[in-house]
């Protein structure tokens, strides 16, 4: 007797995708796939060898790989505005950083390109780049600026301005020079799985979609629950997932679209073709 | 910033367990552990090498490291009657298997030891074991007996009386035998762990009998979700959820304990203390 198998789904393992996985559980989704929970770098490098038939991915690495991928409509990670979580700490200001020293605390391949792209096309500086363990005080030992994502970033965007230091917030910056909102990662199938299985891609969409609208609801809840295991009280932790953006609207898209613009010109990406990105189901 | 962390806690990723999944998604106790998903054999070892802190553990690995574990209060997987997946299929009466061979189709320690059990005790037979995999047609060309667990075993209790074969299902005789529950499995926490993190633990176990509450409540959407997924239709499995008992009150802990002295007076476990079981929190 032939029975479809639980589709291969990733789950990034950061405080920014707990209310997805929230959502996920709650509605009882969970059931329907197969959950492999790991750090972004190693999710993206999963999906696009095919141990994984969908999940999240950086939006540069999406990017790289857009031709064996499709994304999954209406969800991303991304802020209209503030993201709290991927920020440059600085000493001075961003326009005085050319030809200095700044460590880059992540191997987050979209939030590093969008410090370089911001760095360079807003505040018209090129400095020198060296990757770094994220220690705020030890990057800061050795060079003038951070670049930090994630939970330390969260953190530092708390902490560091009582040690007299600047935090720029990347999201923010980004909606300040291009007007639109940033989108951080997305969440992509293959293109050969979703050709063979669409029901289920269809399935896993509508699923994401419920999820959401649960975690939505509850979002305090999630915070209250995740504060006893994250170094975060559950009032910071609430503030940090309504900053969180997890649609993908046409604002969204735009942003994506802009984003893409700029570091193809850049040459970190190949160009997304002008009537890109491409959607599952549409 | 010291932060509690989570606790590691497994799965048995079959479908017996599958309720206790559903309960730990719906109620959101997902969150508030390190889920570890495996088969029996791999739980068993990782709880008693201390990769987990706690975990469902076969009854009779149970018994041969008490030492080191307490039982979590008010869970388990049984039986009071027939529990559908554990099984011997064979063509002739029991009593006629003196001298023959048995297959055994499986590792499960308290399958086995109950099925051992019955055969010597019940039935008064002492047959030649022989380990197999658990394939019904191969098992049955070559010894008189199969001994069966977990899906493959409830899909032969379906199938083999179509071909004349007779299922004896183990749960049924045990409890025809001895008058009691039969326990297949145990929650258990490492003892070092219930000592460090009480409040932990009392935290996964509220977790859990939340979570058995809901789980009871939504049965029949559970088997309805998981029969996409499994080679059993909707009735089945809500059929085969409801013969299970996640229980275990002072008849199944009676049970337990007329097992583990039987299994003792067979030199198959050590002797648990007049006293025992041990519960956390007790």
């Amino acid at each position: 007797m032939s029975v479809p198998r639980r589709p291969r789904v990733g789950h990034i393992q950061f405080l920014n995708c707990v209310p997805i996985y929230w959502g996920l559980m709650r509605s009882g989704a969970l059931l329907d796939v197969e959950l492999t929970k790991a750090d972004p770098d190693a999710l993206n490098d999963a999906l696009v060898r095919g141990d994984l038939d969908i999940g999240p991915i950086s939006l540069v690495e999406y990017l790289r790989n857009h031709e064996n991928l499709l994304l999954l409509p209406d969800m991303a990670v991304g802020s209209d505005g503030p993201v709290l979580s991927v920020n440059i700490v600085h000493r001075e200001p961003l326009d005085t950083l050319d030809g200095k020293t700044v460590a880059l605390g992540s191997t987050s391949r979209t939030g590093v390109m969008l410090a370089r792209m911001l760095l360079a096309e807003k505040f018209g500086v090129t400095p020198t780049y060296v990757r770094r363990a994220p220690d705020l005080t030890a990057m800061l030992a050795e060079a003038d600026a951070a670049v930090l994502i994630g939970d330390v970033a969260l953190r530092a965007m708390y902490e560091a301005p009582q040690q007299g230091l600047t935090v720029t917030d990347l999201g923010a910056a980004w909606r300040e020079w291009s007007g639109l909102p940033m989108v951080f990662a997305v969440w992509a199938v293959r293109r050969d799985f979703a050709v063979t299985h669409p029901g289920l891609v269809k399935g896993v969409h509508e699923a994401f979609m419920r999820s959401r609208e649960i975690t939505m609801q509850e979002l305090d809840i999630v915070a209250e629950q995740a504060s006893q295991w994250e170094p975060f009280d559950a009032a910071t932790l609430a503030g940090y997932f309504r900053v969180l953006d997890f649609s993908l609207g046409a604002r969204q898209v735009a942003g994506l679209r802009e984003f893409a613009a700029r570091a193809h010109g850049l040459g970190a990406v190949p160009a997304l073709p002008t009537t890109g990105p491409e959607f599952f189901g549409r």
